[in-house]
C-alpha cells in the first residue's frame, strides 16, 4: 500500500473516535426533533441545550449568545446581512487576505446595498499595525463594522485580538473575529475582548462538517437572515442538526482538556518542519511572520525557488501521497497565487504550498515530506 | 420500562441502519475536504457528486440542476431572494397554510424588497381550485413565482403538482415546490412537470437531519445567497457537509426501492387508524381532504372534541407515551389553533392533534394510541 501524509489540517481533520461515537449515539438512537414538545423531542432539546453550554462556556460566553449555523460561511452571511439590516452599519472595514467567504460576501454587500467598504491596510507578513488600524477607524466612524480573521488561513498570521478589540471599543467600531483557524486552538475569551460576533466551523477542530458557530454578543440584537421556525431563538431557521451539535461540542471538550499538549506538540513540529526544509532545499522561504510567537502553529506556509520542477510541485506530492495545499481548500484548483500572496506582494514566480499540521503529526511524517521535497527538487 | 409510541414522523423520522452505516462509514474515514484537490479531497468530492447522481435521478433531474444545502428551509431563502435579485420577480403567489418558513419568508421579503404578496385562496380541505389559481396567476402577471407545498404538513393535503406546474407554465409563473412531505415518499418528475424549484430535508425520510435539497432547473440561472468558496457550483458556499450528502442519498436510495412497500404499509395504517378513532371516540373529526387519494398516507389531522378533557390532550398523550404533534413540529408549543387551522376555519374549541405515521408503525400501535384517547375521554 502506498503511503499517504496528510498536512492539510487547515483545510479540515478527521473526525476524533469521541466525537464519532458522541455522534452515533445520537444519530442512532436520539431522532425526535428538538422543536416537538414530547419526550423524544426533549431529549433532542436537551442533547442541543447542552452542546451549546459547552461552546459557550469555551469562549466565556453566555448560552444566550451561542447559535449554531451551517458553518463559519453561512455565521458571516448573518452577521453582515442583519448588522446592515439591523443595527444600521453601513461601513465595513476589512483586510485583502481574509477567506473569500468574507471578501466575496463584503463585495456583494456593497453591491446590493451601497455599503462603504474600506480594505485596512496588512503588512507583508500579514499582520496588522495598531496605528494604522486606529486610523482607519477613526475615519470610518461610527456604524462600522471590522472583520478579520484571528488567524491568516494561509500565511498563519495571528493577530492579537485582544488589543484589535480594544482599539474597536475605543472608536465604536463592531469586531468580527473569524475563528475559523483559531477556535479550540487557542484561548478565547470574548467576555474581555470586545468581541461582537464570532464564526467558527466544526470540522476544522476533528468535528463535523456542516455545523458552525456564531457568536452574537449579547449588546447586538440583530435578528436572523434565514427565517421560518423559531429554532435558535429566532436567530437562524431550519431543524436543527443535533448530531452535528453534539459532535461539535464534544470536539469542543476534547480541544480545551488537550489544548497544551497539543500545543506543544504542534510547536514542536512546526519548529522541526521549518528546520529541515530549511536545511535540505536550497533557496527556500517563508510566508507570514517570522516570529514564531506571531503565527499559529499548524500552518507553515513555505515557498519554493523557482525552476522547471516547481511548477509540478503540488502535483508530485500529490503522487507521493503527500496531501497539503496551495492556499486555502476552497480556493483550491486556482494555480495562480492567491489572492492572499498577491496582496503581500509574493513574487508569483515561486511556488507556495501550505503545509498545516495537528498534534497526530510525525517527525517520521515530516521526514518523509523533506525526503520527497529533496527528490523532487 | 414505559411504552413509548412515536406518531410524528412527518415532524422527523429515524434514521435507518442503512444510513447510519454509510454516514458512519464517512465519517470515521473519509475526511478530506471535497475543495482539496489532492486524493484524499477527490475522495469526498467523489462522495459528494455520487450523492448529487443518487438524488438528481431519483427526480429525473440532471446533476447541474441539484444542490445541497443545510435544509428546505435555507433552500426557500435561497430560492426567493435569488429569484428578485437575478431573475426580477416581483411577485409571489403562494397559501396562507404554508410551513412558516415559506410564509414568514415572504412576508420579510415583502417588508425588505417590496414584492407583491398575494395569497391564493385555498379550500376548507387545504387544496387548491385549478379555476382559482389560474385566475389568480393571471391576474399576477409575468415575474411571478408560484411557492406552495406538495403535501401540506399539517393536514396531509396532497397537490396535483402536474397540473399546478402546467397552469403556472401557461401563465408564465415560477413554480416552487416544498417537497419536505413528499419527497421520497411519492414519485417526483421535475423534467415533465415544469417544477422550477423543489426543495427537501434528508430528515424527513430516514436522512440526517441537517442536510437539504434544492433543485433548480436549468433555465433559472439564480446565483448565491450565501457566498464564499466555490462549493455546490457557486450556488452555495461552504464546507460540504459530506456524511450528510451521502446519508441523504442512501436514504433516497432506500426510499425509492421500497416505495411500493412502504405506501402500502401507510396507507393500511391510515385506514386502519382512522376507523379505529372514528369507532371508539365520538364526535371526532378529521381534517383534510376526505377523499383518502388526495391525502398523504403519512399524515392524519385529527380533531377531537371540545371537552374538559381536550384541554389537556397533548399533554396526556405524552405522559402515556405517545409522541404526536399539535401542528407542525417548527410551531410547537403554541396551545392555540394553528395558522394552518385558522385559514381552514377549524373550530378553535375543538383539539386538534397531528398524528403521523411510517412502514414501520404498527396496529398495535394504533390499538394502544386508541385506547388513550379512550381512557382520556
Amino acid at each position: 500500500m502506498s503511503k499517504t501524509v496528510y498536512l492539510d489540517y487547515a483545510a479540515t481533520t478527521p473526525i476524533l473516535p469521541e466525537v464519532l461515537e458522541a455522534m452515533t449515539n445520537v444519530l442512532a438512537n436520539d431522532y425526535g426533533n428538538p422543536s416537538s414538545i414530547h419526550s423524544f423531542g426533549r431529549k433532542s432539546k436537551s442533547l442541543v441545550e447542552d452542546a451549546r453550554k459547552t461552546i459557550a462556556n469555551s469562549i466565556q460566553a453566555s448560552v444566550a449568545e451561542v447559535f449554531f449555523t451551517s458553518g463559519a460561511t453561512e455565521s458571516f452571511h448573518t452577521v453582515l446581512y442583519s448588522c446592515i439590516r439591523d443595527l444600521g452599519i453601513n461601513t465595513v472595514i476589512t483586510t485583502k487576505i481574509e477567506h473569500h467567504c468574507t471578501l466575496h460576501t463584503v463585495e456583494q454587500a456593497k453591491a446590493e446595498k451601497g455599503i462603504n467598504l474600506i480594505y485596512l491596510e496588512t503588512n507583508n507578513d500579514g499582520s496588522i499595525s495598531f496605528d494604522v488600524l486606529e486610523n482607519t477607524l477613526k475615519a470610518a466612524g461610527p456604524n462600522s463594522l471590522f472583520c478579520t480573521m484571528h488567524i491568516n488561513n494561509e500565511l498563519g498570521t495571528k493577530i492579537d485580538y485582544s488589543n484589535v478589540g480594544r482599539i474597536c471599543q475605543e472608536n465604536n467600531v463592531l469586531f468580527y473575529l473569524d475563528c475559523a483557524q483559531s477556535f479550540g486552538k487557542y484561548p478565547i475569551d470574548v467576555n474581555q475582548n470586545y468581541v461582537a460576533f464570532l464564526s467558527a466551523s466544526a470540522h476544522k477542530l476533528f468535528g463535523p462538517k456542516g455545523t458552525g458557530l456564531l457568536y452574537i454578543n449579547n449588546d447586538n440584537l440583530i435578528k436572523a437572515q434565514i427565517l421560518g421556525g423559531a429554532q435558535e431563538r429566532n436567530i437562524r431557521a431550519g431543524t436543527e442538526n443535533v448530531h452535528g451539535m453534539v459532535g461539535f461540542a464534544k470536539a469542543t471538550e476534547l480541544c480545551l482538556a488537550e489544548m497544551e499538549e497539543r500545543t506543544q506538540k504542534l510547536k514542536e513540529i512546526k519548529s522541526y518542519c521549518l528546520a529541515q526544509l530549511k536545511q535540505n532545499v536550497s533557496d527556500i522561504s517563508f510566508n507570514g511572520p517570522t516570529d514564531l510567537k506571531d503565527a499559529a502553529n499548524h500552518i507553515l506556509s513555505v515557498s519554493f525557488p523557482e525552476n522547471e520542477k516547481s511548477e509540478l510541485l503540488m502535483f508530485n506530492l500529490d503522487i507521493a501521497g503527500i496531501c497539503a495545499s496551495s492556499g486555502s481548500a476552497c480556493a483550491s484548483g486556482i494555480e495562480n497565487d492567491s489572492h492572499v500572496l498577491e496582496t503581500i506582494g509574493h513574487d508569483p514566480n515561486r511556488k507556495t504550498i501550505r503545509f498545516s499540521f495537528s498534534h497526530f503529526t510525525t517527525k517520521e511524517e515530516i521526514d518523509y515530506l523533506v525526503s520527497v521535497v529533496k527528490k523532487i527538487y
